[in-house]
């Protein structure tokens, strides 16, 4: 397992996958139990992670992604979506989570139901969705890392039509919208954004001090 | 070093973190450098990453963040910002800086600069500060999981007025927003947090095969 910054390092936005190298099943489920483990405001979990494994779904995929061909070459595709109209009835939902989980009575977790239920009233609709949104990136940022630290090659994706993934993969009637994606697999050896220095602003720029 | 998975296991969003135990010089650069690496949307990286060290602004900061503890009494403190107003100052800005890391005339980066032009001119300066922001969640996952695999603790927070971080660390000026922090450093030994069993929607609730 190569270290933190090494592993930052190595990875870059692969555009060119090697489509005969998979994933082995182990592989595979380390990066999704990954994003499953990612930290959310409150711990509310409002996102879902959409492992897309069917090749027909993930060809009209590509093409509501301008074509890009890691979509389909990519051992796996992966789109993070965000819950939407987020209220009353996912927090009830987490609320018996964490009774369950961690053998609790409900009413014991009240005043905590009651200010998640709160900050959520206080939004619009479209703010909640926008902020379950954000918590997709922190678990896009850890199955980044995660894959890199393995040397899996992975390559985050906001360039596509969100309206189009949120209906090619069914996810307004499961409360869910498109957010983001990410292509996971083994660089094509002639991939010649593999040769590119990666480019970074330096740290005195991209670290203040105060 | 912790793999993956025993380390999002063993993290959990520390609340009374031990104000005498201190990150060492190099594991505090490892995770700002880290966050530095972090990929963000075409790599315009438009996000900076404050590092507070001044305890009389941790003090403001804390008033500012509903009085949390971890604020001012974990080993360091870091605020994730956001660029506000990104258009073609910021493209210019990071064109130069591809040609220079790459050493390539500016002119050859003419299309992808007009792509990212493109991109920017097509939102509104609020739509752009929003997806800026998301691209500091991405560093802030993978900050938090290269913390967790060096067993030092962390705590992403939300829970602050934006406003008043964004006054008080003299954000604005520098066309900065803050959008997200985190406290850095180690637990308290009698956090009682510490006892909480993890909860996350299983496996077969989050995941979606398609």
């Amino acid at each position: 397992m190569k270290n933190v910054i090494e592993a930052l390092n190595w990875r870059y936005a692969t555009k060119k996958y090697d489509p005969a190298k998979k994933l082995s099943a182990e592989q595979i489920e380390t990066l999704l139990e990954a994003a499953r483990l990612a930290p959310t405001s409150f711990g509310l979990q409002p996102i879902r992670l959409v492992n897309v494994t069917d090749p027909a779904i993930r060809a009209k995929l590509r093409t509501a992604a301008h074509g890009q061909s890691a979509v389909t070459d990519a051992s796996h595709f992966v789109v993070f979506a965000a819950t939407t109209d987020l209220g009353p009835k996912q927090v009830e939902e987490f609320t018996a989570l964490v009774a369950a989980t961690r053998n609790v009575p409900i009413e014991s977790l009240a005043d905590y139901n009651k200010m998640i239920g709160g900050t959520l009233a206080s939004r619009t609709a479209e703010q909640n969705t926008d902020w379950a949104a954000k918590q997709a990136y922190i678990a896009l940022g850890i199955l980044l890392l995660a894959a890199a630290e393995n040397e899996i090659d992975a390559t985050p994706m906001e360039g596509f039509d969100a309206k189009q993934f949120t209906e090619i993969l069914g996810l307004a009637k499961l409360g869910l919208t498109a957010v983001v994606a990410a292509a996971i697999g083994f660089r094509a050896e002639d991939d010649s954004y593999i040769k590119l220095t990666k480019v970074r602003f330096p740290k005195e720029k991209f670290i203040i001090g105060v």
